[in-house]
């Protein structure tokens, strides 16, 4: 079975929609990349730090999707990273009510010797000096590293961030970030330039309007799925990252066509994900939801034209 | 062959966008319609009314389309509806700098003899009491009708389009239109409610997020092309329709099935619309063009997963 190593944080979310309110619940991208990733026939561990304050059923949730947390630091007298936000009636636009960075600020990332020979990593959205951190521990090159990363690093750590994305071969990367990275406004040639900057294949996500895979002169898109009610879409795009990963990962193909794949189950997982609030519809979901909804993307996507003649 | 009878403005537009301005160029709904849909085995006629400002070559070049132009009425000392807008930097919005209704303020639309008995009738933007006016003069019922509307119907009069609603197969209407007419803000949920107003399929256009259809418990997506460059959006809306309704006039066969590929040749169509100002590119656009570009909407969403065991 193949390792996916993953790095990110594992963390305190609140949340509020105009759909409700949350206390303190289970957040991180870790968290939500460990779940999705769970889903496939991967042997996958997380790199992160929590506090003591972080609840052991918690720990216990991730060991029971089979995920090795023995790289999970726990810091004694440590408070536990947490996020507080609000979304606007849209739901495509949020505000930050609160961040406390506590134990993530002295984070130093130790891979598990287990997975020092990871076969896919992904690295979660984290200062780019934490991501190079932990491929420097490798000892032996992945198959594919995924990485994603968001406005924040933009502004504050850029040339940190072009150093970790010549070491990787995909970038997660919504679509105002990859205008702001690139300085382009068409979502093309903005991937023209960040494949410039390192990684050979470029992933655009645009949230309910779907995501863009770009390599050389192809692309492909995988729509989001269209949902009477979307509840709460913390953790989508880190879902999606953990679909896309864990699936890599299981198959071993990494051809533009099975990664056409990898797109249309990181957007099926991310579906699920954002119709209940933090990762409680991620917790229990079975296999046979997830193959149900590919059928779903097959009937919302695939088309038989007859050429007009 | 079947009969396409189309109904909408034919006029003049002077369009500013960040890459350009041009003076009073051709445009109008049904012009966009009727070039997009002369890709397509059908007889089409185009009902409307111009002045006589209007430039013969104009008239001209739809006939050169094999469009029937005997239902288009020239006033005589009558001004052509003009139509003057600037778009914004991300070209998804746009102001309107001019409009002058001149001979369309008192319109009647008279549908020639030979097209009383059209096989598809496609109702482009305009007053819906001219659009029941076109519908009370068949003879026949038309094997489907697709009708194109906005939001300024539907704060100036509700009631009309409500009531030419009830006479339509397939509404077309863009993502915040389908939100203001039916109060939802799920789309999901919005094609529900329109469809309860009438038309069995829901077509919802998102420009360049792409476009959805609704029919009963079906949905499917088509994307818009990723393009580098997007010169002018105008009239891209209206060639989705045009390609829309000419693919369904020509096969004969509305199907769900059918349809998607309608909205596949629609999306087609309109992603060569944006790439020239007005109706430059429409204009000598060659069925090779259109077909290589299938290939390319074919490659950008077709795949083909193994389910995970």
């Amino acid at each position: 079975m193949n390792k996916l190593l993953i790095v990110g944080t594992v963390a305190f979310d609140a949340i509020e929609t105009p759909f409700g309110k949350t206390e303190k619940i289970l957040g991180g991208a870790a968290t939500y990349i460990g779940l999705a990733a769970s889903h496939f026939d991967v042997k996958s561990a997380i790199v992160s730090v929590v506090g003591d304050d972080f609840p052991q059923e918690y720990l216990q949730l991730l060991k029971d999707k089979s995920i090795d947390i023995s790289g999970i630091e726990i810091v004694k007298e440590g408070k536990t990273f947490f996020w507080s936000g609000r979304y606007h009636n849209d739901l495509n636009s949020r505000e930050t009510l609160d961040t406390q960075l506590n134990v993530l600020a002295d984070f130093n990332p130790v891979v598990p010797a287990d997975f020092k020979d990871a076969d896919v990593v992904m690295l979660g959205n984290l200062h780019p000096n934490i991501q190079i951190s932990v491929l420097d521990q490798l000892t032996r090159k992945p198959k594919l590293v995924v990485l994603d990363t968001m406005n924040f690093w933009m502004d504050c750590a850029l040339a940190e961030l072009k150093e970790v994305m010549k070491r990787i071969d995909v970038i997660t990367i919504n679509d105002e970030e990859a205008r702001q990275l690139s300085g382009e406004y068409s979502l093309v040639k903005a991937a023209e330039v960040i494949h410039e900057m390192g990684p050979k294949y470029v992933v655009i996500k645009k949230g309910e309007h779907g995501a863009l895979l770009f390599h050389d002169s192809n692309v492909f898109f995988a729509p989001a799925l269209p949902l009477k009610d979307v509840f709460d879409p913390t953790g989508a795009g880190d879902t999606f990252a953990g679909g896309f990963s864990g699936y890599l990962a299981q198959s071993e193909n990494i051809s533009f066509g099975n990664m056409k794949n990898a797109i249309i189950y990181g957007s099926n997982l991310a579906s699920f994900c954002v119709e209940k609030f933090g990762t409680e519809r991620m917790e229990n979901l079975s296999k046979e939801n997830v193959e149900a909804r590919l059928q779903q993307f097959k009937m919302l996507t695939q088309f038989d034209i007859e050429l007009a003649e």
